[in-house]
């Protein structure tokens, strides 16, 4: 079993170093702050220089990419390789690979899309060669068994990373709001989970119809128009407002809304936002 | 079987027409434009006050309450029940229990949840007066076989609603932005539905965690911290800058994130934001 280091033990360091250790790999740990990798089955570096030279294979997962420079030593990366599990926007992703490139560094980039490290309900996106990715594809199903490879873009696993971040945490601003303006309307948060709940599970049913009206090229109001909408978020806006609540996220997609009607569109579907 | 009229014949309107004529209630239907109920099994009144003076029992679901003051004869409607499934807030549905009390007619405020009516799957919520909401069971029973029942105050069915369609609407802001990112980024719709259906999918799990930490009072960042969101929000906020796509409802999020942040909540987690 190939040595793997991992370098930061947030949430994800540490759910990575567990998955590796478990499924074999001697594995080493490195953190800024000591202490956090004494309960992990693994060895624990002094410095994240020794810690890269523990191994052939070292993940990096921290908090940003400023963190990653931080953490990185490119002299004893070389001829190493790197898989960069933290997250970032495409093209910090795509410099990345070129800095990596420069300094003979083989990287490979990847995302953990769902917070879940290990077994079949891990998702994780790479990309980057092709060939770094096969030639590493054992050491990588130790994090989940479905890891999809994207392509030789190092920016696309990132590029589908921060698109689905985007839904996701937009979704989670509605949900903790949702429980505030709840909360202001005298229902409890165990009340009003099971709605909330049933209301969340609505969305990916209608993801498959904003991607079919996308794939058409027509976005017809039948179920609900721009207009009803538009209506709706005045009331909810209304009762956010009568209740002293942010209402910054709700007034920009309210906004977004009335620009479509303006533009003509108030009979046509909600899908059309998603077009232009 | 009780005679019902409804007022207003969009998507929801036409389904609870279509609902309650299948129950097998004399059904009567107006609409402000003409030529919308032909299809239905029902009788087209030529005006509001017929079609009212044509049943005891009346609907009206129109697409807010200007149009549902437009659509009402207080006349035609003394002595007899109004149930309201328009959606609006919950001070609108207070002043229209309190209209309709001062003028005879006996007021049951709802909503439609989830747009379906009818069948096992329709949610629809109902306040007002217990004693009028159990005289007019059966024939509700037409438009969802699971009514809730909430409470004497006319205000907490709308409540409920604009709670829940703040969640759900801010849902779909953020999946139709995705779309949008995804699409600059080079993905297209169908290859991104599926992972942003994993995506969507695991709001409700994080809805039951959000829940329980306001129950608790506590909210602990041990599998993300509100630092590590605003790190991966402004990942996503570059990327949407970098594409020149609108960045309004990111940036409000973002901004209620940075003054938690601001507060001393940094290392809290996500859910804190439930909370205050
Ligand atoms: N948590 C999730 O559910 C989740 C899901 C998917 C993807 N991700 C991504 O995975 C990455 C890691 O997330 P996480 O939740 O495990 O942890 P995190 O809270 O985002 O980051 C904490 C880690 O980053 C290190 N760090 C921060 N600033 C640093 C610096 N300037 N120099 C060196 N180290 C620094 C911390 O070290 P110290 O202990 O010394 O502070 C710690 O190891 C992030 O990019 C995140 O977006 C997270
Ligand atoms: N669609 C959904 O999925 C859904 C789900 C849950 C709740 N709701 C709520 O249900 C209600 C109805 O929604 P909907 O989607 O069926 O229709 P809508 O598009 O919101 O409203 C259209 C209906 O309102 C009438 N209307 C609009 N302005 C009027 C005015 N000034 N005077 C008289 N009538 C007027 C229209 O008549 P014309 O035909 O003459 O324009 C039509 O009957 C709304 O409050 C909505 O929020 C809808």
């Amino acid at each position: 079993m190939t040595p793997v280091t991992v370098l930061g033990l947030g949430p994800m360091g540490r759910a990575l170093a567990t998955a590796l250790a478990a499924a074999g790999h001697p594995t080493t740990v490195w953190n800024r702050t000591p202490g956090k990798g004494n309960d992990l089955d693994a060895t624990v570096a002094g410095t994240a220089a020794e810690a890269i030279e523990a191994s052939p294979v070292v993940f990096v997962c921290v908090l940003n990419y400023e963190a990653v420079h931080a953490v990185l030593d490119p002299a004893a990366l070389k001829g190493r390789t790197l898989v960069n599990l933290t997250g970032g926007s495409p093209a910090q992703a795509r410099e990345m690979a070129a800095w990596a490139d420069e300094r003979g560094i083989a990287y490979l980039d990847g995302v953990i899309l769902n917070g879940i490290v290990g077994g079949p309900d891990a998702a994780l996106l790479y990309s980057g060669p092709r060939s770094l990715y096969e030639a590493h594809r054992d050491t990588l199903a130790a994090l989940g068994e479905n890891g999809v490879y994207l392509g030789e873009d190092p920016g696309r696993a990132a590029g589908f990373n921060v698109s689905l971040l985007d839904l996701f945490w937009t979704s989670m601003f509605g949900v903790v709001h949702a429980f505030r303006l709840g909360a202001a309307e005298g229902i409890g948060p165990a009340e009003f989970a099971g709605y909330a709940k049933e209301m969340a599970g609505l969305v990916p049913g209608l993801i498959d119809v904003v991607a079919a009206h996308l794939a058409e090229g027509r976005f017809p109001g039948d179920a609900s128009t721009l207009d009803s909408a538009a209506a709706i978020l005045d009331d909810v806006l209304g009762t956010v407002r009568a209740n002293g609540l942010d209402d910054g996220v709700l007034r920009a997609g309210r906004a977004a809304v009335q620009d479509a009607i303006d533009a003509g569109h108030g009979s046509a579907g909600f899908s059309l936002l998603a077009a232009h």
